[in-house]
């Protein structure tokens, strides 16, 4: 946490139209709710607007319709939660990094002097890491492995050789980058391994979960976009490309070759099949499986209602007999067509 | 294992009441199918009485409806599955500790002396540690962490900056403590990330399981009461509050702000979206999506039946036809309704 | 990548019957859209015959039915998937290891002098690790684990105390093989750990992706067969077996003590409740719960069918008034019935 920051310094670093006392100083971010003296809080939606009224904030971030709304100091933006969230980051700055290899390190490759390596942390040959890069500690980086500006490893997180990251990436604890694909050839009962010879290239501004695992391409590369967003235990699979500002929740599994567009949004424990391709702009809700390429953009959801185990029971067993429902209500009508002709 | 124990002495520590000879050495546990001599074995359900007739352990533990079922010696107690977990304790004792900092571990904070920190392990600055904790090799404490007596930490677990573990923590490989939460605010097709400033907070007596990811909170904790259990490969996102003894299987997903109740079950890979609230006593069914607030105890269910691909493909073809089916039934009953007037 | 191969080279290792040039040299593979000269690709379906056709890779691997479909030289052999698999493998050797013991490495056991462990591995008292096998840095092995010839472990994988691995595995980047299965007696409210004394025993010949968690069983062990292949993310439980050559995709979880049959394969995300047995020869659908046992081999599936969110919505509405729908539908048979008596 910072000292706190006037609102008029706030205005002058992010934009946006302040109304009301600018030597007010916020150290701490809240909620509507939950502010209190000293902090700054936001609303987007209408629907939490009895909530600004009662807000026990020093000051609001308020959209423009919202503005006569309160009359506490107020900074207005046209994106009010873009501007918290850089809020945030301006009262909570990140901690001065500590930059050098610690001596615990393993470091094969020249490194520039801005970067921080942690105890324990291993780095093969022919690494190339861009400046103020932060390698936290029990990382492997294995040879050929090229990172960009301004990344973040946390700890424990293991690329294989060769891949790409670029810059500012954040990549979580326990993150796999390159692991071998599932690539395997059915000789009789016993399966072949195929090599997995391509790589993972990941573009700008991604963030990675932590224990999620994005594999190596077969042939070709593995690709992620540049500003995408992947939570924690993911799964994506070799050679899936995701297409830029695309995100996806935890618990996420995207199969071999899947073509993903941009900005899409994957809810929690979707899963995605392999070879087929997905509109940019295409949203999948949470637990739903795409078996099939979505060429349009919009919303698609596929999960079985969620019922007491008690009601459940008795309509699971109806999805049975369905086909035979359907066959008996055709009955029906034919034998309804037929005593209307002869009546 | 241990030398084995008297019966009599298993009493004499666990409670029970004895029947038999008490001077009868155990020396290891196993099922009423599988152990044999020196082998103590339990029932707990009349679902099993046949294999109590029939099965070849030394001695076996009942309750008391079942005390007459047995020639064997028998110790009786109301709870027979849960006197069995503690025999298998007193028969499987953790070995002794080997107390004390590995040379290869790096550790910037005062620790007690009945610590046990393994090599390579990273404990960083400002850390808190209870007596008789084991930190095994490879793990990554950051600064201000917090580590309660008696808790196991099992290797490459990494706890982030300021997360707190209570007392008797048992946390299983490659899980992550304190992650950033996934909160991003859209910025025209950019997301800009949210600093996440909470903490993980967590109870006496969790078990985590391995690979399992529990994400710090955004401005508030994410809070683990007392007791709660959590299997392998699980993903808790920020904010999320889970009651004192709830038990979640291996996969399961909890998204953000979730509010889980006390003495709640979560079968494997349930996914439960976010801010929402779950009441106490609730029972999530394996494979289910809960997408609403539950506020009643009790087993919910949501998963699609299982079939032959063949017959699914039928059933399948049908769902996307409910709603016209549903249409033709209506049909038909105004039809009929009609015929009856006119007839 | 090697130097390249001669066609002739190639059939002289791995079979089949060259027809062409065998002096030409293919230094990589690629599909048929994407190899290019001094490349090879391979046809297994005839869908891709229109693709041959236009290919513009140096030479191609074909089955019998589709020799006379190119005119470039090439290698006849009846699965000509699995023979790719071994070229890849011929143009793309391994890179020769490194032997030998990485002094930031600490060994607690005799090892051959064949063994390569890498800087900042653990290696705890009595483990047996057979010739060649590879111990990427920051593994975590346990007492008493016992690794067989030619495998390999990728970097930060554990491996708690006493589990035995087989030859040729190969184990990916964060895999943890032998956390305490999710045992727990219910005491009260309480729950009372069930200490987990059994192994995981892993035969020969077994790929294990990035981050996947295999649990020691309860007091017998979990048994994974030879030849068996796992994918990331997956969690096996304690006790499960699964028998020889079956293969699992991402994010499958597995309950304690199910029974999986050999040749199996289970999509991506499927399920498996505990406590059951599937056959030799079962294949399940991606997304699919398995509660119950299946003992025929063949396709199971249960997921519930995508469609856009707003379709969805009605569809899914039905599902909950499935019981009522068949009432009526019965009602207007019993109905009509009566109709057709009176009239």
């Amino acid at each position: 946490m910072s000292g706190g920051l006037r609102l008029d310094e706030i205005v002058a670093r992010l934009g946006g139209m302040l109304q009301g006392d600018g030597s007010l100083v916020v150290s701490q971010v809240g909620s509507l709710l939950s502010a209190g003296a000293g902090e700054i809080a936001f609303i987007a939606s209408p629907k939490y607007r009895a909530q600004l009224k009662r807000t026990k904030a020093a000051a609001v971030i308020v959209p423009p319709q919202f503005a006569n709304d309160t009359t506490l100091p107020h900074i207005i933006h046209q994106n009010p939660y873009a501007y918290y969230a850089r809020v945030v980051g301006l009262l909570n700055p990140a901690l001065p990094g500590r930059s050098g290899v610690h001596p615990g390190a393993v470091v094969n490759s020249p490194l520039p002097a801005s970067v921080s390596v942690g105890a324990n942390a291993v780095i093969g040959d022919g690494v190339r890491i861009g400046e103020n890069v932060t390698i936290y500690p029990g990382c492997v980086l294995g040879d050929g492995v090229a990172i960009g500006d301004d990344s973040v490893l946390h700890a424990n997180v293991v690329v294989y050789d060769h891949c790409v990251i670029g810059r500012r990436a954040v990549i979580h604890a326990g993150a796999v980058i390159g692991a071998d694909g599932f690539g395997f050839a059915k000789d009789g009962q016993h399966w072949v391994k195929i090599p997995q010879i391509g790589r993972v290239v990941i573009g700008d501004d991604v963030e990675i979960g932590a224990n999620t695992s994005i594999d190596r391409g077969a042939l070709d590369d593995t690709v992620i976009g540049n500003g995408v967003k992947l939570d924690n235990q993911i799964q994506v699979a070799h050679n899936v490309s995701i297409g830029d500002h695309t995100a996806m929740a935890g618990c996420v599994g995207i199969a071999g070759s899947a073509r993903i567009g941009r900005r899409c949004t994957v809810g929690g424990a979707a899963m995605i099949s392999g070879h087929l391709e997905i509109a940019d702009d295409v949203h999948v809700s949470a637990g739903t499986l795409v078996a099939k390429s979505l060429s349009q953009p919009g919303a698609y959801t596929g999960i079985f209602p969620l019922a007491t185990h008690h009601e459940w029971l008795h309509n699971a067993a109806q999805i049975k007999r369905l086909v035979k429902l359907a066959e008996r209500v055709a009955e029906l009508e034919k034998t309804i067509e037929l005593m209307g002709k002869t009546s």
